[in-house]
């Protein structure tokens, strides 16, 4: 089976498999955390992240999210900005209302980025008691649609949060994507453009399940020990998922897994691009690929075998994501049947 | 270093590395639980435990915990009678108040274990408004304590709930120590005793970081696949949770491993009794030993850089736990040295 | 001063501070709402709404509207689907996210009205565990806007509602003026229409503070005693609650109020008509008008010492409530500043 | 019908009746306490419990409870110790559990009074993320036993309290009563011996429905308005509030009715000590007196008339509150019949 579906059905890098092994050669080592291996981890992301970092390993990325969020935006009254294709607006099941009890405010935007001028109509009523106050902006880099916000875009919002006396949160399952693409460090990518919370994946690009909240201001993980316990992702034997981020981190191995799905996603867009009723929708910039495919092609694809899901039943957009673990010859053989149905 | 500190510093079975490598050989595989070895899973757990099984995997042993109670008692005023030593009420840093908003009801036990006279107290009140109404009897088999129930008591404590309205929710993170000391199957150590949800742990015998929460009663299950995702236990690679509680039960090799470390810890507590000053305070019934030393005696054996917590600050009382990579020999060292110490 | 501001700024009605000071004639009775009192009010709210009914009163609107939504999506997971303009969405600080732990949907509007077509995108992703489940459909009535759906639109949008699996909530904050427009009974301003659960309005008509949660199928009254207790809204002597609402039902002295307040609006909606600069921009079919005015109107009318809200800060969009004491004389006074000032 | 049920069976003083219509005369005002019997209100309470209080009206005694502690304990994994007997233990419903989302913690206590001693086992575990974080100590005065902290008892237990960083809530539903037996002050009763947070009881001692959340620390205040807005406590006409706090604590009438209430409760116990049979279980040192009768004389009164509860279902223990409005007639009836049944 050949899939684009989702990053997720990805398996784990060798290194990682090999990491978690070492790790487990320890034999006994102290639980939840005390470990070497989490030492280790968390040094090295501070090397990629800066010194300052306060770095939380987490099963998943719904609660790294969710954990950043209860960590900049402490009280109840406190809202969220976010697109309104956000993952942790529409995916989540709701989990973010459920733990954390206050309000997302969605923004529409038309490429899943947002703007100055998109969030601008949501920072009203400061001070008063019958409105929600916005705390927290939050981005996710790339996008849930594929693109990329450029750096300055994301110091424009930061700047903009702290204006008014909010806090950047980005959603960082694919921030290595965005960062591969950019060129730049995962600091670079983050925390120099003003990121107050990261929720660094780790998962999808290569790992088993393991994930990293990083707050760059020591003041906001003030009690989020409690916090995390509380989200039920305090890992008994945490060093398992420290293995998996030492491993992502070691040599920059995150870039070349990131920079191959990109290149994968780039191969696939050029490979469609200008097929009878094909219509790629966004501007790749990452590693997915939106498109408008007629839906007798989007039929056969399905008959052929090849997996993928339809993003917006309206429209007949789907989506194809690319993973560290697609190689050209999948990406070549989806081409060629998505021309073979679509000249049909 | 030899710790007898808990059997979450164990780290896994080779069998559960080999089933995480043997699931990540299968490449792509869909996301979310829809993969084969998480369907293999679940169909062995319902060998194990009965076909009616509804069963969800997570990767922590509080959420398996706190889904169960949540099945069991949907709404806010149900409340959970518990032993005041369980972990969910003291050990969790409130994870079940915080995700579930509901109370727990504290019922002081000589034991760890509640029985139907220490239980009556706490089944009153039943329609009153102004008081939270008790829904869920929640017992750890084997207990905090490292005792363990005999089936009969489990019998009559399902009885007195069902006799109630009430539903039994048992906290399994022991349980393959409690079957395999009782020689019964799992099925007969939980379903087959009138429980109605368990949670059951695979991490402690020898899993990296998976647990099951299991539900008799299919009626209980109804939205539990939104539950997980709010609890934030939704693993996108589940196949790796999958895998390890696989491993476990496949040959029963969750026996072997128990029973070993239950035979550890009745070493251990053989080779302390009538040592001077040094008092075994539970029955030995499971993988733990709880024993009250002089402090003299665990300030030495903490210098000789043996690893365990004091239990009770009060009474000195400390506790050992054995796991399944325990070895005759690391309690034989264990027990020479608090020999040596304690005739010092 | 007269005060166009809000509802909310008018006192109670001469009947209702006589029906509080017979009920604490009574002396001494049974306090939380087991008083003859209470018994008395639920039998008069039966009577206007259906024997049925399942009646219980509250201090505030705000806890009215979340215990209906509460009854009506029992479960986390399911969300609630209103008007961007409702009360509960932008009104509230939160309060219902923060009590509910559950997702508001927003739907924009031109009216303040949802509509079959407006609510469609939002009925997607049914039994999608990464999703919440549409549960309730919430409008208010007659709306925060002013307007006020006809009967047959609050029919349609129960039979959509229903016909998802869903119910439909009516925040009935100004019922009493719908009705009064309507010239019809409030049951079959609600309960005959397909309303599932009504927050029956009492403070703004003229009550000291009281509200009633009536909901219409016995079943989602199941455990409402307990949430009704932990939202903090079970008054210890329920019988001054109940004796605003059995004051303001009896002999219809409700619509002779609401009605008044609506022929107010009307009147002012009529005296602003056509003066320059100033344009009424919602259709006047309760107590209330909408009205973009110059803002050096705005400025001068408050320095005059007229009170009102500004609505809409990007538009200038001001909000004008009439209320059961609002006179003829306050209209035209104010109407006579308007026109004094836009001339100017 | 006399009652000695509950305090919460009286109506209200007339002179709070007469301020509620005096209130309502004021015609049009603001609404959400910006009115002139609001800013009146608190300045009477400021000049009773200090100019630095922070002063916020609500509608119940479960709400004032629970916005003190949570102004207090703004995190989840924050634990409240408190009497297993005290009101928000026992007695919301589990509202402060369903709101908060944190834990209680209770200790048993022989007379509803928490002693350092007595408090001392919970104050452990200080900085583990496996166990809540004790915050808060919460007391009852009066408490719901009937008894009375001496001052230095409440100095000790608040100077216990700032050892260990923790602060002391006061749940003051009936304070007025403790103030009025110890001769003293409100504020020499709270404030003055430490006292972080008070909930203000009105409602029992004469008012309507009306309580106080006091802050004597402005940096608890932060939030408080959102937070009362989310707990549904924030009333639109909150002048018919204000003005019930304002007739009780005016020419200190709160003294009078809670002197009186005390007064008929020792009338009571006196008159019942010596009785055949009856036994004076606690302490009457406010306005409950708690006793031992035989089940046949409860029997025998109920059938006369009276009114009044079984507090413990096991001993027989009933209690026997007096209110403002019970008259000394009242009470020698009572003790006649008493008598009566008691010598039969």
């Amino acid at each position: 089976m050949t899939a684009f579906a989702s990053d997720n059905y990805a398996g784990a890098l060798p290194e990682v498999l090999a990491a978690v092994a070492q790790a487990d050669a320890l034999g006994h080592v102290p639980a939840y955390g005390a470990d070497p291996v989490t030492q280790d981890a968390v040094a090295l992301v501070r090397e990629h992240l800066g010194e300052e970092a306060q770095v939380f390993f987490v099963w998943g990325g719904t609660a790294a999210n969710v954990l950043c969020l209860e960590s900049l935006a402490p009280a109840h009254h406190q809202a969220i900005v976010c697109a309104e294709s956000a993952h942790i607006y529409v995916d989540e099941g709701g989990a973010p209302e459920r733990l954390l009890a206050r309000k997302l405010l969605p923004v529409a935007t038309p490429d899943g980025k947002l703007t100055p001028e998109l969030v601008a109509p949501r920072l009203v009523r400061f001070g008063d008691e019958h409105a929600v106050q916005p705390k927290v902006l939050s981005i996710t880099q790339s996008t849930e649609l594929g693109t990329r916000y450029a750096r300055a875009e994301i110091r424009a919002l930061a700047d903009l949060a702290h204006e008014h006396g909010m806090l950047l949160h980005l959603d960082g399952a694919r921030i290595m994507n965005a960062a591969a693409a950019d060129g730049c460090s995962l600091r670079e990518a983050t925390r120099d453009l003003g990121v107050d919370a990261l929720a660094l994946g780790i998962t999808k690009n290569g790992g088993l399940g393991a994930e990293a909240v990083v707050l760059f201001d020591e003041a906001h993980a003030d009690g989020i020990a409690w916090r995390r316990k509380a989200a039920m992702q305090l890992a008994s034997k945490q060093r398992y998922l420290s293995a998996q981020v030492h491993a992502l981190l070691t040599d920059d191995r995150w870039r070349l897994h990131a920079a191959h799905a990109n290149a994968m996603a780039a191969r696939l867009a050029a490979g469609v691009t200008g097929l009878p009723g094909v219509r790629v929708t966004q501007e790749v910039q990452a590693n997915a690929v939106f498109a408008i495919v007629p839906e007798r092609v989007r039929e056969a694809l399905w008959a052929d075998g090849f997996l993928f899901y339809v993003w917006d039943e309206l429209t007949g957009e789907v989506r194809w994501m690319c993973s560290w673990d697609t190689t050209a010859d999948d990406v070549d053989g989806f081409v060629a049947a998505i021309a073979r149905h679509a000249a049909g």
